[in-house]
């Protein structure tokens, strides 16, 4: 397969976007979509004629791919026969006033459904030759949970058996993925005999696969389901037709429609490109950890903010050369707080108060990484700079939040040098290393958003969904990471507006990053030293370690340790981890020390223990003693 | 079993409840349970010792009825034996500390059990034989899921055979029902080793019972498994302990304590008097339909009503005599428009908006359902009455309206003669006969207290689950029915606030009607009628039609008439149903008109057309012109 292959047209249902119909095919023609498949609710509920959706289409550029579904059509008992073939004539009416030359007819769910190819195949063959009078086409997917016929090997061969001309086979990755069942024949389906494609991705869950189908639908590269194989074998088979999403997802349904649009594009391309079918994408670029992290604040909040740093063995390194920007630094970690007026930092600071406004990210090729970005229809910017200063590409976040691109200087020179007046080290550097991992807490229904963004952009992995105990509601917390592990963004978010995720998101407007850790080698000993540093750290409730005890069986030396700097202890095969948190600065965010022996996770099963603390501390937090 | 019985001890698990430890101590005590089980991850997260624990508790007046879970015991490796029996002697020091007697031991769910019950039960027998030495006791569980052990009698063999007087049996609704295992033999299990009880139920959900137990698990009567039978069997071994509530919800891990752990303790009372223990309840009573509905409203808006309730054929038919209160009358339907200042329809008015703050329904013993809606804590009120007026018996809905109760009066004399200036009928009668059904939009997350409600206090009965498609996100609709459905009330909520259910809730801060049917015997003849006085009735798109003849094989006349009125049509296996809506009053509730034929659902099919064109109307509201 040639990577400069010309790509599919790109189609997307109704169904998967909100709004009324007209809504719909505007959102889709927008973002840049070939095609819609009509979903027959969406008609039916349309206040205008088949003709009018074909004229908006047509003014709209899109190509009305499908018209669908026609279900519980095949193998029905004699009585009922007639009746659907009338019904099937008058599907064909509406599919000519909307200018679509073919149906979907998926199979047969009913209970009175007979369990017969050849009687399956009959009634197929006599739609199709109804169909093809009028020039028209029909199409047959196998559902998941169709009666008789649940798997695309099976449609496949009632197809062959019917051998009608305008009768071919759709599949649906969902359809098929849902089964665990193997897509790799469908490469020896004849091409012309595979009339339509629907792609859908889906987390793993442990449910019918109805109920899987109608609500936790995503887009490719949203979900857990090998759609990529399944893809290829679809292009294996020589298929030309278009690529369409037809997605069920109860928050796509709530969200708005052009931006659900962009990513089901997004994440045709990147299905496309990772089939190797169509233009290619630029490879993902490779990471070495975090540059910086950058923070809007207000001069109050900066000076506050960096004095909360210096308890954490932060030093003031530099301030920058044209703007109120100052930068703070310890081992490897930079973090500047940006007070400039009139900047993108203080639009946010407007916006969200005291926050993350960006990270950078050291990577190996800047450009191509935004290149990539730009392939995959992401947003990106270039900051105002002053003379001589250097510009940082960047990519814009699901949430508007930048992610920069940094990559080693050429000149042997850092960006801190070109920009900033870096003030001369004092005495010796702080016990905290590097960014161990930065979690975000993300509102309610933008998961997959924020998933394709990493995974899509550059090449991140996600790792296993965890369940958090806040007080006052679950939090769902999923961690996406770079291959080499430099890069580590747990995800956060809860449905629950009293938690404190969800009161983090209502109190920033949405704004992400909440929780900072820090690596440490030696984390007794960065914990006394932050402590005696006048540091926030959080206190741990003695029933954590009786508990600790008998749940992990502690040799008592490591016990006592623990108890005694206040530390959190968890364990997995790999390794273990020892970590403390802070209280929250101005209750946004909160920073945490880690250190690690091999061990790849993020202590979530102590995240509860630190949810219950800092509800109680809510009230009397000792940030603001500091402050005060 | 006798009906005026002792009680039996009522407990709920901390889990059950919203908050921290303290929290959740003071809302279980508040509400009047006679005991709490200490869920461990609540005590490992609380910053105070488990005495502490035990003296808030004393001082409550609440016993801790168990300490729970331990996990992953029995039939480990040798390995891990001696491990697992350590770390159940750090159990049984805070058990000692709590004042606890009693821990909960739930069947191994790790891959490395052993699947021999010999060992299973040798484990126990030496785990017991520790506890005793303390004066504890051990409880063994089978969880739905456990690795080896799932069912109760499985469970029950296993502390048979290894026959510890510290070791008994404990047993939990969901973990037997969820499995659909049969709950009758526990009333053969010796009272004395049957140590503890749990109760909790759930919708019907096809998931694995893992993540079924940990989400969606409610109180007995908000579900559908069969608790009274579980019940019943428990209650026939002679068991005399606690009763407790052991529930996993999302929803009350965010509600406030207290409002869930009345729900709880009412759930358990009722599933107590239906299952023949303790005191009893005063019977359900029978219905009759509604005998009015009430609305608040100030001068303006009673104005506005009341012209639009003529458009619909009601005629003013009173004044009440004291009142700022209008009564409107057709066939049966009676509504009250009231715009007394400083009543309680005031208050709900400034809060709410024009919106339903009462529903009066016909019942043979109004004393009796006021009585047994006490018996089960909930609220009743007496209204304000003037001089010579009845009062009439209310009861409190969870979202603090009324449900008055109307018997017939024996002196023959309506309320309306009583407390109302009778106009004298003008004319003849319109179209409309009676209320057919009263739909109500609930706060997410109300479900399940309204269900406790309806079916607790009235002994209504729960119909099926519909997913309605509104343009901007699912509806989630249930009907509630009296015995006799002369009663019907759909229950809505949505999770997206874009829908017209999220969008009315938002509104009106929470009030809960907004949808009146009335029923006709013929509604072409209705329908015109009611369009020649001025009635905005909705429009229905053409494609529905065509929809409509594919899917149900309209005969050309039926057909033609549905277009020619623009009505909706349905049909199941009882009947058909004819219908038609109203465009929507200020934004707030609509009204429709239908014909039943032996139909008994409410056109859900249909409500995706109706919310599409409400969509559509929502900024030309046909009724704000027929107001200006």
């Amino acid at each position: 397969m040639s990577v400069a292959s010309r790509p599919l047209p790109k189609s997307i249902a109704t169904v998967s976007l909100s709004g009324t119909l007209p809504e719909k095919l505007e959102a889709a023609a927008a973002v840049g979509f070939d095609g819609v498949e009509i979903f027959e609710n969406d008609l039916l509920t349309f206040d205008g004629s088949p003709h009018d959706v074909r004229r908006i289409s047509e003014e709209l550029g899109l190509a009305i791919t499908i018209f669908q579904p026609f279900r519980d059509f095949e193998a029905m008992p004699d009585t009922i026969r007639s009746r659907n073939l009338d019904r099937a004539e008058r599907k064909f009416d509406i599919m000519e006033a909307l200018g679509t030359d073919l149906v979907l007819v998926c199979s047969n769910t009913q209970p009175a459904a007979i369990d017969d190819d050849a009687r399956a195949a009959a009634d197929l063959f006599e739609m199709a030759e109804r169909a093809a009078r009028r020039g028209l086409r029909v199409g047959y997917e196998a559902l998941a949970w169709g009666r008789n016929v649940s798997r695309w090997a099976h449609a496949w061969n009632i197809v062959q058996r019917a051998d009608h001309p305008a009768l071919g086979l759709i599949v649906d990755s969902f359809h098929t993925l849902a089964l665990d069942d193997d897509p790799s024949g469908i490469a020896r389906v004849p091409a012309e005999k595979l009339f339509f494609v629907q792609l859908a991705d889906a987390p793993l869950l442990k449910m019918d696969p109805l109920s899987w189908s109608r609500h936790y639908r995503n887009f490719p590269g949203q979900g857990e389901l090998p759609v990529t194989n399944f893809l290829k074998a679809v292009l294996e088979s020589g298929y030309e037709g278009p690529l369409s999403l037809e997605i069920f997802n109860d928050d796509f349904r709530a969200a708005p429609a052009r931006q659900t649009a962009r990513d089901g594009l997004r994440s045709l391309i990147l299905a496309e490109a990772e089939a190797g079918r169509g233009p290619g994408l630029p490879s993902p670029v490779s990471f070495d950890g975090f540059e910086f992290l950058e923070f809007a604040v207000d001069e109050q909040a900066k000076s506050e903010l960096g004095g909360f740093l210096k308890t954490l063995g932060f030093r003031h390194a530099g301030d920058h050369k044209s703007k109120a920007v100052e930068l703070y630094r310890q081992g490897s970690v930079n973090l500047v707080l940006n007070a400039e007026p009139d900047s993108a930092a203080s639009e946010h600071f407007q916006m969200h108060g005291p926050s993350v406004c960006a990270m950078a990210l050291r990577v190996d090729d800047a450009t191509r990484a935004v290149d990539r970005a730009e392939a995959l229809l992401y947003g990106t910017w270039r900051e105002r700079t002053g003379e001589g200063e250097r510009k940082i590409p960047s990519v814009r976040a699901p949430d508007g939040t930048l992610v920069y691109l940094v990559e080693p200087g050429s000149s042997g020179h850092t960006i801190w040098q070109d920009d900033f007046n870096l003030l001369p080290p004092s005495g010796q550097d702080g016990e905290l290393k590097s960014i161990d991992h930065v979690a975000q807490a993300l509102p309610e229904g933008r998961m997959d958003a924020f998933v394709l963004f990493y995974r899509a952009v550059f090449g991140f992995v996600l790792e296993r969904l965890w369940e958090l105990p806040d007080p006052y509601g679950l939090i769902r917390s999923r961690a996406i990471v770079s291959p080499d592990r430099s890069v580590r963004l747990p995800l956060n978010f809860s449905e629950s507006r009293k938690t404190a995720t969800g009161r983090f998101v209502s109190a920033t407007a949405g704004a992400g990053v909440h929780h900072i850790a820090f690596a440490t080698d030696e984390v007794e000993r960065s914990v006394t030293a932050l402590t005696a540093a006048g540091a926030p750290m959080m206190p741990v409730p003695a029933n954590y370690y009786d508990d600790l005890d008998a749940r992990l069986g502690m040799d008592d030396t490591t016990l006592a340790e623990l108890r005694r700097f206040g530390l959190l202890f968890d364990r997995d095969e790999q390794g273990d981890f020892t970590h403390a948190y802070t209280d929250s600065f101005a209750e946004r965010f909160f920073f945490e020390v880690v250190q690690r022996r091999g061990y790849q996770q993020f202590g979530a099963v102590n995240a509860g223990v630190r949810m219950a603390m800092q509800a109680k501390l809510r009230d009397h937090s000792a940030i603001e003693d500091l402050m005060n």
